[in-house]
């Protein structure tokens, strides 16, 4: 008999999670359910075998159950993230993996520990992957050297298939020659429905109130959200950048980028309505509408706020719908474009369960 | 020291290639160019260690050198599909891969063979796939009984990621309820080319002598070949179908779908160019284009010619690009879609070369 392509039958993933608020507890929630199917469909054996939020945290390294896994993680003991990491370490398990549904910077700083401890990182969180070049690379070489993946799909586009997608051009030789997309969710939002019978500020207000916007809404609106997902694209299409080399042209007031706390900012809004209102009329005029736009092209990349004319591929783009669009050595006719909600808990989620997925499919 | 992710710093993927045409011989080109790259970021050691066309095979358990595979090749022993598979069985290479880049029934025949000896098929081909219900079930029984992955990305869209996120959208628990798509590269040819300037007759003729067409083109213009595509997307979405299921409305005259041989069906072309001028005359007056189209709902499945309206995504679909539109639970409001070059020997090279890296990537 041929040697199998995996030791055993049934191949067990053993998953920590830091961060169980919207997106998180979706994901446990697809666990849950999913249990069975992965079992019977793609011989995974998916358990939780840590859980923590900011308050507490509890592990079991037989398995959580996930009957009443709220109560029992409100019952846990007090969180801390070296304590979570600790926990992950000495349980020692074969094929370990930290999830990070957190935008926290400090748990982000501990990728780099799990991945010496070859225990794979999957990260919501964008901030390692949009930080220093050298830390970037640093996580992909200990990644590497410690055969522990390091995947982070929702990095850019929730649920939607764009870093998969681009590794594998690159794996497979292609060149990228630019990336067109429209990437934040949020400022999506907020240009569908700001108008002229409506006012930026309550347009802004509501989009944070639904949940679209980060508790400050300016790392959205400056644009730094978006930049850091295009640096995210870049680097992963092989091109050294960080994220100040990302041109930036602001569409917010002068006053509204100089203002020092959320409630400064707010104000500005109220205040500035008639320079927002002048953005809506002048695409107005050219019958476009404005779109929120991250290029990278011919190695550099920029963000800004742009007028689409009629019949572009963004022009449509409704909801918190996201677009990538690829134009590579092979695709260099059309580009290859995927596109679809960008954000939500649901689909989020969905991405995260995907790269846990791609650790235990073959 | 945690336990590794794997025993081996690189994997070693052992791969048998048959079917060296046009897209097979893209995909050892740009296996031979992205060796280095595969071993130094993705610890993947890439080898080939069978060829095969019609006429000639080569073996090297050791990895078959690149430098002059055609000529190596050409001067191979005497072809034949089971004694492919008696030198892939007896070499006995841990993670041996077989690759099916051929069109051939026959070597579909033989995927159950080498699941039960342990070695992945990686297919193209998608006659499979397309067999009966059963066949296609207990291709999956065997892949899971023997752990031996079986992917066939390239059988709908070429390389665009489509069967892949169809799969984690449906193991991380979201339900498809609708896919439409166009997926045809020659029928997009055909209906982009075919105006009231052009004859049918000489559209199809370019299109087959650029490629786009099977040697029969019936297979394509009758809709098989588009049935046997959302038929795969079908039953990936979890649904017991049968081509016989799929409802073909055909747009061929009546002299066409009977003819019994390609001369009379080219024949056919010519003597009904005004049936096929009543299909252009009649979108042009609506404004439409007309754009071959696949449905999956409810269940049900269809194909047929559909005249498109301005503003749908299907109507500036250039070149032979596909796009698929997948509406889910998650994604309900607006579908996920996947859109760009769907045929075309490069690309589909890439989707092969993304399915062997997925059996080696964690």
């Amino acid at each position: 008999m041929h040697e199998v392509f995996f030791e055993s039958i049934t191949k067990q993933l053993n998953v920590f999670i830091t961060g169980v608020g919207n997106v998180g507890e979706r994901l446990v929630e697809q666990i849950k359910q999913q249990k069975k199917y992965l079992k019977d469909n793609l011989k995974i054996n998916l358990r939780v075998v840590g859980l923590s939020n900011s308050r507490t945290m509890i592990f079991n390294g037989g398995g959580i159950s996930l009957k009443n896994w709220k109560e029992d993680l409100s019952n846990g003991e007090k969180a801390s993230l070296e304590g979570f990491f600790e926990n992950a370490k000495s349980l020692n398990l074969r094929n370990s993996i930290f999830v990070d549904v957190t935008a926290n910077k400090d748990v982000a700083g501990l990728y780099e520990k799990y991945l010496r401890e070859s225990i794979a990182v999957v990260a919501c969180n964008k901030i390692a992957c949009s930080s220093t070049f050298s830390n970037y690379k640093e996580l992909k070489r200990l990644s590497l050297k410690y055969n522990a993946p390091f995947l982070f799909e929702t990095n850019v586009g929730a649920g939607l298939p764009i870093i998969d997608t681009l590794g594998n051009l690159i794996a497979s030789g292609d060149k990228v020659t630019s990336i067109q997309a429209v990437l934040s969710g949020s400022l999506n939002f907020v240009f569908n429905n700001f108008n002229d019978t409506t006012k930026f500020y309550d347009v802004v207000k509501q989009a944070a109130a639904e949940g679209y916007t980060e508790p400050d809404p300016r790392i959205d609106l400056s644009g730094v959200d978006v930049a850091r997902k295009i640096l995210i694209l870049a680097r992963e299409s092989g091109v050294t950048m960080d994220l100040e080399d990302i041109e930036n042209i602001p569409f917010l007031s002068k006053a509204g980028l100089e203002s020092n706390s959320v409630d400064d900012f707010y104000q500005t809004l109220i205040d500035d309505e008639s320079h927002y209102q002048s953005l809506f009329a002048s695409a107005k005029a050219k019958d476009c509408q404005l779109k929120y736009v991250a290029k990278f092209d011919n190695g550099k990349a920029s963000v800004s706020l742009q007028e689409i004319p009629k019949g572009h591929p963004f022009y449509n783009l409704e909801g918190s719908d996201n677009i990538v669009m690829f134009y590579t050595e092979r695709y260099s006719q059309q580009p290859m474009i995927i596109k679809g909600a960008g954000a939500g808990a649901d689909v989020t989620a969905s991405g995260l369960f995907a790269d846990i997925i791609r650790l235990g499919n073959n």
